[in-house]
């Protein structure tokens, strides 16, 4: 056998039945406490929980497990610090963690996985991790919910065009618009909370994948770590990453709503557009046209949701057809989290500031609602009122338009007689419901545009967040 | 302009300002209706619904709604009957629907439009659908949890070995291998009913994007359908498919699940483990091998889960950068959910019906528990017992088993002299710990495959199943 | 053992060594003839070349051999003319046609399947699928480029912005921005071109998996049927679906490019850009806004992205983790793979029937182009050429663009004197450069903007396309 | 306006424009320092084509270039040396390369930007690291076949089964198994060595997306780089990943590979097959279970291949619906290609070396062919030569394995009387082709797994790999 030199570093916590040491490839293959040191709280708050517990127990005594915990306290203030030294050869957070307090605290350091393995262990962390990052998600979709309502209340009677197709299709009040991305992203909240139901159910105590015979207390360690249930099935614990993809899920259309974003502000900063007016501060310019100004923030939210996306792909795929329980292939689950957990965080932060250092350019907008027949539904909707049947009532109006198209002209610039043309249900009033305002205001259905609508809506946003 | 020749059959609801008419070839990319007629019950339903209202509201008459409700009664029968003719030149099931009343009923279809639009009317007919797919699925999934609950029971005390990197690892009860089945399969039905309270939104009422001025009446239409509420910003209601997705998400996982077990049971089934027996029912042969018995059912099953992942990730990647509100990419939407509908729905039942074909080859698992050194566990646990800090008694019991591994025997073949070489605290007590059922029986903690946890669980899940 | 009514129809081919028949749910799950009947040309032409050769290997008799080419021709043309009858219980393609065959021709039939496994015969049957849709698109794929060349002839020297960041960079010939897309597609036949020769190689003598004892000529087979070589190893034969894969991903590609293109033309048909008129034929309507004329072709083309690497995506998942050699998971391949050709053939032929229907709107297209600074990097390399390093003429551009900004003046608004203000290396011959199409003429460089260069490549291209 | 403090540190290169700083979140947000940096190699060699061209143009001085050269060496030499300090407020690897030039060597630095942008920069570093990139994977495929070519010579006669549906099929040589992997693996090779020529094209002269009016010469760069041809469209250069997106196809289909190959060494390495020995090196053993000695290199292999499909869809979504030319999206490209080189390029130096450290369990493998009936299909192609049509010995051996299942006897175990009761053609010499052996060196065909068949295809591997 050849192979590249082995590592004589330190023996192994699993050793004991190797006859050869582990190559020095193999642990550079397989080590992960390159991006498993973050977890490193989290290993910790579980090691103590799990220590106290064995107190109570009696597995340990009660010396020891203060002499753990003080131990690991001390450890977690030289990460934080910057001063622990994370070795490779232990391969990962949990036995650097471990290793390094049996040096600290000597035997009663090797008491610390009893009843434990890392195949509980690392879904514990994994649980306390997501936890904690669905909660700051959640506060981060809140804040950009806030940042929504600050523009819709800031906003609240400017009218913009409505597209469908990207083709002008109704006058919309551009709160109202703003309005549905507040919608949109608490959604996300919502399906972040539901989540947590799954994240929070305590994994410590399923030990390798069978149990432990040794006289646990799980319930004692789920109150200790503020868990809400216990798991059921010890085989079933160690071989889920089902609350990891859902998360991921999530994660994953919080990020395309950013990206449904992110092209309408890419579209409004166009000269095309000109809807709005982004801050120098959050653009950039060009290496070789000096005249740029490009709206860099928007587009790299949105090319980040391919990361997202394939971050979301990997999991699914590395969970595909292993069988139970527990597999190395189950290591590949933290980067896809961790890295996004990074991008979803620091998209909806840059979101909301961004959105906080935009301005409307509400000429502009009003300008885009004249023109383009934008009221023609309300043109048919009026002849519905009238008693024409909707079918005919939209043909009416499709032929008027095509007759002004032809002539270059707008719907209000017909006069009564032209427009009689079409139908004879129209009469003088019509020429209410053929104005941007008019068309606005009529809609005054739940959800609608009309500022009725919108103002009440709003009003509920600011009060569920705090801002009224 | 050349193109090929244009249709002239039946001119379009839209047509008015339309100076062509539209391209064959147009009409062929663009229709839906060889797949979304399949929404044609939910179509029907939400129109019916839309009439009352109409007609509450005096938009129509009561004998108009009568007469829509009336005619669009008998076309969902001349459907169920197979005699509709449906028409790709109407595009879609809504106008195929809509163009037939008129022609069935007359002037009074032509007013079920009223305050409606495709966009609104599409997004009814696919919550509509999604609701009732998430129940039968939810059935489904419940018949499946009955099914390893089944087996469960049939083999509560069946011993076989668990598995970490498919390696032996410790003895586990055949039955608590099933329920950790069960419990994976509930948390899918956990997800389907979160995502339900997303579903059961009613969006009909946003109309084209910004609502109606028509006088309508949305709650009455959400309390007709059973919508538990009603979707509160036009905009966002129409530009909307997250519910789709989180749909298509919570799929992915049940297929993947699906993945698990089908892997799981061509091993099994694999001469080398020969852990199950398939009937011949559920098997197909070779049409070149006279000797091959191929579990053919879970490997299509495994392959499948990249079908419905595919589909997950179409939909993601539709959504991407789309601006608000309604673009006709959403049109793409309807065949990944059908697909993952009808894949993830045959998958389940025919699993079901699969495990209820299928026999545990009880004296090849207990063989396969015997050696193996799947109880070295069991004796650092009562190292531990005896005060050996865990890492020690980890240690000992490796190199324990090193030395059995070089003499090519078993733990329990060795003597309590032998034995004792290792530690001095092994006593006489000892071999309890070291049988495979011995090992199996102490492992009561919560979640844990004693007969008595297992047991345990397994009465609940009956109860809960209204099996017990 | 409890399982739905069993079919009692048809023997199986592989029935010999089974007790029971197949369940009818099982057949169900199974079966692929509703979608591999599209296979039955390859199928035909395949058993005919294999036929022939074991005729001529003394394996069969020369009348069998003609018997059985003769069956496979009348059961082609019952095909082609509806009048076959495809039986699900004969599970697939291979079977429907064996087993008709037999009941044709009797035992000369029963002879086809020698030396042969239906799991050469499928790898065998989708190579020639995928060698002749390799060949169509690529057809389409020229056709594409045709159009794009036509365009850019028509519109040689019409100027319009070109964009990066979605904002005005520097002005272009409309025909550059064209020729783009010609050397984008252009990729696309290379790779699939080079895909091919992965593609044809003949994978018939295989067998099951081991290859066959029995005397074949493998070679002459290759010969019949136009493969350039013959597959190495009989595992990896059966095994192999990396040639989908890789047609996969090249289809892939092509929609990826056709979203990208149909964005740019969703962009150009919003009122905002006005940049192209498309055909009211190749437009629709809104059923509830009369005015509306949306642009769904380019819609739907870039939605269809999503399915196309959904499928992509599927089929890498199916691969994952298969052991060699065939596994049932395979099956999954095909549906795939006809989706993806049905959708990319369909989206190319009506994306090249789309641009032969617009027209460029040069007048919007010019407008465009004036103001908006675009020839600030005319004016850097102006600098340049007058010896002022490149970061300081960007900086002194980026200054002038400052003060024209605040002045809401053009870089051509400014005198001479006031442009001196800013460099003292400018002098009259400035104004040349400031101008659009002076800016457009000067982009010499080899693949640059300029009418030369664009004409020179275009010509090229004309040759190519056999259009010059 | 309010936003987080902003940065004062270094004005832009871009900034001229500008009247406000760049926040410090969008600084922090945009930069891609931490990643990019990795092309420095690339970026210089780039830079000092492009200085010696700008030279020879005439655009800068001889001694301008040779300093810029110098500075681009010096700079090279420090960031090799650790000893350059990236600046993130200079957000990517060209501006602080160019910055610190100017730093080093005054104005001439300002000079080398010239006729150039970031824009087809960036995608010649990518260029020229792909191209380096494709060469280090193919010899790492070269040596990985060089694993398999190795294990097939020392394993050249031994038998074992042969696999379908994870059922036993027939029996095939080790030595043909492992060349199955060989042509796999060259198959990558191919495709890489495709898709070079599409990476090795100069992007360089596109500037930001015309070309330029500065008198360059592309070709003579080309050159300088050793690129095979110069891109003809400056629009399509800038906007253009499909090379990346194509490299990354193929790593897919490597990493794949490597899954089925680990899939198959997990499997092997089970107590249940037992097939191979993977050196103690390789492995890893358990926190908790002391016995325990896991595959745990091929399941992170299989595992990593989540990540690189995930890698292939982020890039595939980032291009969606992308306007031309170059959008901010682009920028996130490299990570994922980075991490696709990495992962692809660590598994396979691991796989070869595992492989080099694995043996194959000789007497296993050979108990494993025994039993099962593998030599059926020997037995039905025995029967043909006998003139019995395919099918219908197909069906008698069927019934020939049915009654040896229902006796449970081996095949060879019947008397010759016994087999003539299922069909009267057996006779004597049946017994040669029921044995292991003999079925194996009966399948000479070509591709086939006799010892001839795999000796000649072994000696053409060995000859192109140099082994022989």
């Amino acid at each position: 056998m050849t192979h590249s030199k082995k590592t004589s570093v330190a023996p192994k916590p699993w050793g004991g039945r190797f006859s050869e040491g582990t190559a020095a490839s193999v642990e550079a293959f397989t080590a992960s406490i390159h991006y498993d040191a973050r977890l490193y709280r989290q290993d910790i708050a579980g090691s103590c929980a799990h220590a106290k517990m064995l107190a109570k127990q009696g597995l340990i005594s009660q010396a020891e497990s203060e002499s753990i915990i003080e131990g690991l306290e001390t450890i977690k203030q030289e990460i934080e610090r910057g001063e622990f030294v994370f070795r490779p050869e232990l391969e990962d957070i949990h036995m650097n963690i471990e290793k390094t307090l049996v040096e600290k605290i000597g035997p009663a350091g090797e008491k610390l996985h009893t009843a434990r393995s890392r195949n509980d262990q690392v879904a514990l962390d994994l649980r306390l991790y997501l936890r904690e990052e669905s909660g700051r998600l959640i506060d981060l979709l809140t804040s950009l919910q806030k940042a929504f309502v600050t523009l819709a209340r800031k906003n609240l009677s400017a009218v913009m065009p409505g597209y469908t197709h990207l083709q002008r299709a109704q006058p919309v009040l551009v709160s109202h618009h703003m309005l549905a991305y507040y919608e949109m992203f608490g959604r996300d909240i919502d399906r972040l909370n539901d989540g947590l139901k799954r994240i929070n159910v305590l994994p410590l105590g399923a030990a390798a994948m069978a149990g432990t015979g040794l006289p646990i207390d799980r319930d004692f360690v789920a109150r200790e770590l503020g868990f809400s249930a216990v798991s059921a099935n010890s085989m079933d614990t160690v071989a889920d990453r089902d609350f990891a993809v859902e998360f991921l899920s999530a994660c994953t259309l919080i990020q395309l709503h950013l990206s449904r974003l992110s092209e309408e502000l890419v579209l409004w900063a166009s000269e095309e557009f000109s809807f709005i007016k982004l801050a120098d501060a959050f653009c950039t310019g060009s290496s070789i046209m000096p005249q740029k100004k490009n709206p860099d923030i928007p587009e790299l939210i949105r090319g980040k949701t391919g990361r997202v996306t394939g971050n979301l792909m990997a999991l699914l795929m590395i969970l595909k057809g292993l069988p139970l329980t527990y597999n190395r292939d189950l290591q590949e689950d933290k980067e896809p989290i961790f890295d996004t957990v990074d991008t979803v965080g620091s998209s909806l932060a840059i979101a909301a500031e961004l959105l906080g250092n935009m301005e409307f350019q509400r000429e502009h907008l009003l300008e885009a609602t004249s023109g383009g027949y934008m009221t023609a539904t309300d043109l048919a909707d009026y002849l519905v009122l009238k008693n024409v049947p909707f079918r005919q009532a939209h043909a009416i109006v499709g032929r008027t338009v095509a007759h002004c198209i032809e002539k270059g002209v707008d719907l209000t610039d017909l006069s009564i007689a032209e427009l009689q043309q079409f139908s004879e249900s129209i009469e003088e009033d019509v020429f209410k419901v053929l104005s941007v305002s008019g068309s606005v205001e009529s809609r005054v259905s739940k959800g609608g545009t009309s500022g009725k609508a919108v103002s009440a809506r709003l009003q509920e946003a600011e009060v569920k967040l705090g801002l009224a």
